[in-house]
């Protein structure tokens, strides 16, 4: 296990596997701190998501894998000198424990298992990932050492698989990033989100990886600021020349000719190219449009649900009112005030100019493309 | 002075002259608390305009000239037995001061008037005022109790004037809004920025005063959050059903066709009728567009400005950073981060379906149309 050193240097420490402990980068404190968390316990672990310290879909699978992974690190831990046994970059230690047993190894990944899945029902990658860590466990051999190789093997195989088709998003999407250009991001589709490189992020960090210099625009993005504070500390990190702005005023920076192309990432896009993604990002296509300017929506390909036909089909999760009425402890509007608050919108495939995923770009997305690509 | 009992039912009391004193509703405490503050001298209602008491530009030229007012009201009382001698509603009272000279009123009226102008210095409509307090006292007679009597008559014709014309927007726009709509508004063009009635709000008022029952939806507007704070606040205070979004969900409320009017208000139109308001209105008018939604702006005659041929020559200010990194005492975006944080854009005339104003309706505007109306 473990890429090449070039790689890690590019990506954000949203979560890993260290020396036989879980590390995350605490969002909760971003950006005024910047907190590298080490959780030493699945229950802390459950809490950390819960909490929100660790977010975004592909980041919380592969928390949950490591999750999983943790309690077989612990257990070998109880019978072991007090060293660690795995390491996502250093690989995986001697394990020569003739009093740990396979089925011991079997119930504390199962326990694990029913732990993390209470901590975001509704997060599908979540699921996934303990599925996937489930299946391999069930798979393999009924020697302990082997069972134990076997999940840390998967566990950083999530890791490094999703790392992989965030770099394979860069590279298909780089060439749309051109020197010079103005480029309007929403919300936060980087590395905080994912593996640790991101998607709609992706393809800006490897344009300028390839030396295009251009300016990034981060959209707030309300309620929850997502863009202010993590998207505008994740392109800092990088390098990369970052202005800030509330989402209202993307349509007059559009209008006065600084932005070149628009880029988001996608919560789902179904069968004809309709594309869900963070509460703002169907205004911004239409306004891109109004003005001719590219609108790009980059994904991995797990993203397509090719169940549904189209973005109607889509269901829009309504979130809590006071995400708006308030701030902090400040209450901003008056207490009982009705809310429309849906967590993301619609976008129509008609207002895509390209879907950048690691399977390949789709231009002007319609159902028969998305079909070809889905081989 | 005074006008009938029932207009005064539907005013929101912004700014008022009571028994002698100027009366404000403080806005910095909405929508939390609603504190009506009395205010006896020159000094403390500068102090109430500095710190956004009382905002909007025909609010603060209503409390400017209040404050002249206030300037003669203390001198002539530091002469009397203790009575008010001005009050906007229950006229003027007997003043048989001898003492009092009209050298010394026009002295107080000069240095109020010095004071007064030094709170916002950019505010067009703060001017305005002081300088029509200021012809007529030039122009009125020698003797001093014709000359606080011209000051008092001159103060509240300008707030009575005021109103007048937000009525007259009500009654002109009131024909767009029908039984069982859905408008969606920006910003807070109310009673709280105005004399009492307001501007784009003056319309759903009247509208609703006619009996008709539809829906407002306001959006937050940030950064400062007026929608939020103040619009909200006042629809509920007349009753009308409101809800409140982010202003990145109005796109997303206008797809799913709740929405059959946008409504808002203006800050300068130039004479080919593009309309410089609120940051976030024209990105709102394109989407208004892109799904044929009629959009409307609402304002009174003395927001036209002809001296300038198109939107491209209104200047646009840019405001403090801090108003987009932080919320409170919150820092929600990294230190130092780049900000694009213009008050206001422009929205171009051929997506405006109408402009409502006190002179009357102007559909499809244009340069012939504002032309004719400009008389």
């Amino acid at each position: 296990v473990g890429d090449n050193a070039e790689r890690e240097k590019l990506i954000i420490p949203t979560v890993d596997f260290v020396e036989g402990a879980v590390r995350i980068l605490d969002q909760t404190l971003l950006p005024a701190d910047e907190v590298i968390r080490e959780i030493g316990s699945v229950g802390e672990l459950a809490d950390a998501i819960r909490r929100l310290a660790v977010r975004g879909a592909p980041a919380i699978g592969i928390a949950a894998a490591y999750g999983m992974l943790l309690s077989i690190e612990n257990l070998l831990r109880e019978q072991g000198d007090g060293g660690w046994f795995f390491d996502r970059k250093k690989g995986i230690a001697d394990i020569s424990l003739p009093e740990v047993s396979a089925g011991a190894v079997r119930s504390r990944l199962s326990e694990a298992r029913t732990e993390l899945a209470e901590t975001r029902p509704t997060a599908v990658n979540l699921f996934w990932a303990l599925d996937r860590m489930t299946a391999a466990a069930n798979e393999a051999p009924g020697d302990a050492v082997d069972l134990c190789r076997v999940i840390a093997r998967e566990a950083f195989a999530i890791h490094e698989e999703e790392l992989e088709i965030e770099f394979r998003i860069g590279e298909n999407g780089s060439r749309f990033i051109h020197d010079g250009m103005g480029v309007l991001t929403h919300c936060n589709a980087g590395g905080l989100a994912t593996a640790g490189y991101g998607t709609a992020l992706a393809v800006i960090y490897r344009a300028h990886e390839e030396g295009k210099r251009f300016s990034v625009f981060a959209d707030e993005t309300r309620p929850l600021l997502q863009g202010a504070r993590l998207t505008v500390w994740e392109l800092q990190k990088h390098g990369i020349d970052v202005t800030l702005l509330c989402d209202n005023a993307a349509a007059s920076l559009i209008a006065s000719g600084r932005i070149d192309a628009v880029i988001v990432g996608a919560d789902r896009i179904v069968s004809n190219g309709d594309t869900a993604n963070k509460i703002g990002t169907c205004g911004l296509a239409h306004i891109a449009r109004a003005f001719d300017v590219p609108f790009y929506v980059a994904a991995p390909w797990s993203t397509f649900d090719t169940t549904l036909a189209s973005g109607a089909e889509i269901p829009v999760e309504e979130r809590d009112p006071s995400e708006v009425t308030g701030f902090s402890h400040v209450e901003t509007a008056p207490r009982g005030t009705e809310v429309y608050n849906p967590a993301f919108d619609i976008t129509p495939a008609e207002l895509i100019t390209a879907i950048i995923t690691d399977r390949g770009v789709i231009e002007q997305p319609n159902s028969r493309k998305i079909k070809v690509l889905s081989g």
